[in-house]
C-alpha cells in the first residue's frame, strides 16, 4: 500500500483538477494572490474538495519544496456521485442502504465504520466536505481495506443531501440517544439512509429535524454511550437482520 | 485517573498477595532462586495472576531500582469470582449475560469491548489468564471508563469455565464465522454466555466444541470480516433486543 501523498504548485494542482482529477483536501496559503485563490476555490467547489486556508508555515511543514502556496493531498479513494450509486442499486434490484456520517473526525472511527459498512452491505457513505476525518493511510488501515471497496461521496451540505435522498424515495433515519424509538422499532426493509453523528455532539439538530425518523440504541449500563463505530455496526446489522428476515 | 503502576521486591509482593491483594500480572526473573519462584507462583496460581518469566534486562526496563527479580503490576480492576456474580444475578432476578473473550490481545479492542459490554448490560466478562490484553491505562481509556464498571474474572482454563457455566444452567454460544446459524436464529432469552475469539484465529476449536451452539453474524461485503469489538457489540445488542422483546 504505497501512494504519493500530495502534489504542489499552482499549475500542477489547477491542471490536475481541470483534467478531471480530484484531491482529498487542498491546503491554500493565507494571503495568496487573488487569481490563484479564486481559480483553486472555484474548481474545488465544483468537485467538492475541502479547501483549508493556512499560514505559510503550515504548508512548509508539509514540504520545503516550492509549493507556491498550494498543496493538494491526493485521495486514497475516488469520490462518487450519489445519484449514480442509487441508480445503480435500483438497476440491480438492490434496496439502497446509505450511511451518512455527520462530523466523524477521528480517523480510526472513520476507518472502523467504513469496514463495518462494507462488510454489512451498505452501498454508499456520504461525508461532509467540512469537519470530517481525512481518508488517509491510517483510515485505510483501520478499515482493513474496506474503505477502498465501498463508494464514498462528499457533500458540502448534508441537509441538502438528506432532502435529495428523500426526493429519490429513500427514508432517512437519524441516531439520537434521546429518541424514544429503538432502532429495532423502525422498519428498514425499504430504501433507507442512516445518519450517525460525532462522538461528542451526535447528529446535528438540523439533520435530526430533516430526517424522517430518529432512533436510539437500547443501553442499560452506567457509562455514557457506545462508541460511534460500534453503534454504526449495530444499526447496519439491524438493517441487514430485518432485510434477511423479510426476504 | 492516576495510579501506582507496579510494586517490586520479594517481600512486598509476597506480602501483598498473602494479605489478600492481587496483581494484573507478575514479572519473574529467569533463574531466580527456587524458593522465591515457588512461593510467588503458588500464590499467583491461587489468585489466577499470570506470571511471566523474563530475563533480567526486561525487569530492568520496568525499573532500575532493586526489584530482586520480582515486579508485580497493580490491577486497574478487581477480578471477581464467577459464581458470586452469577449468584448475584439470580438473586436480583436478572437473567445472566456473560461475555467470554478468548485471546483478545489488542488493548484497544479489549477496552472497546468492555465499553460496549457495560453499556449493553453484560454482567461479567471472563478472560483467560494467558494471551489476553493487559488491563492497563490504555484499556481503561478506550473503554471510556466502562471497564471499571463491569465485573471481570480470570480463568486459567476457559474450557473448564465454559463447562462450569453450563453446569450452573447457563447456555454458552460461540462466535464462528463458519456457522450456518445466524446470531438472530438463536434464542438468548435465557441465561447465556457468548464466546468471542481473537481477530486472527477466532474462538479456539476446543471452546467451539464445548459450546452449546455456534453462530455467525451476517456479512455480505468483500472484505474479510468485522472488527471483533464491532462484532461483540452486535451480539450483545442482539441479546438485548431479544430480551426486551420478550419482556
Amino acid at each position: 500500500m504505497q501512494q504519493k501523498d500530495f502534489i504542489y504548485g499552482r499549475a500542477p494542482i489547477i491542471d490536475h483538477m481541470r483534467g478531471g482529477g480530484s484531491f482529498e483536501q487542498i491546503l491554500l496559503q493565507k494571503g495568496i494572490d487573488r487569481e490563484t485563490a479564486d481559480t483553486v476555490k472555484a474548481l474545488a467547489r465544483e468537485k467538492r474538495i475541502p479547501v483549508n486556508i493556512a499560514p505559510i508555515h503550515k504548508l512548509n511543514r508539509v514540504t520545503r519544496k516550492n509549493h507556491q502556496g498550494v498543496i493538494g493531498f491526493t485521495s486514497w479513494v475516488e469520490y462518487v456521485d450519489v445519484d449514480a450509486v442509487i441508480q445503480g442499486c435500483f438497476e440491480r434490484a438492490k434496496t439502497p442502504l446509505v450511511l451518512i456520517l455527520d462530523r466523524i473526525t477521528d480517523v480510526r472511527n472513520m476507518g472502523a465504520i467504513a469496514r463495518s459498512a462494507e462488510v454489512l452491505g451498505a452501498d454508499l457513505i456520504i461525508l461532509p466536505t467540512r469537519e470530517s476525518a481525512m481518508i488517509n493511510a491510517d483510515a485505510v488501515k483501520t478499515s482493513a481495506g474496506g474503505i477502498m471497496h465501498i463508494p464514498l461521496s462528499r457533500s458540502a451540505n448534508l441537509e441538502g443531501a438528506v432532502r435529495h435522498l428523500q426526493s429519490s424515495g429513500i427514508s432517512v433515519y437519524a441516531a439520537d440517544h434521546k429518541s424514544e424509538k429503538l432502532v429495532s422499532d423502525l422498519a428498514f426493509e425499504g430504501p433507507c439512509a442512516i445518519i450517525m453523528g460525532s462522538e461528542g455532539e451526535g447528529v446535528e439538530p438540523r439533520l435530526i429535524k430533516a430526517a424522517n425518523e430518529t432512533f436510539s440504541i437500547p443501553q442499560v449500563g452506567r457509562t455514557e454511550s457506545l462508541n460511534v463505530s460500534v453503534a454504526s455496526g449495530i444499526v447496519l446489522y439491524e438493517v441487514l437482520r430485518q432485510r434477511k428476515q423479510s426476504s
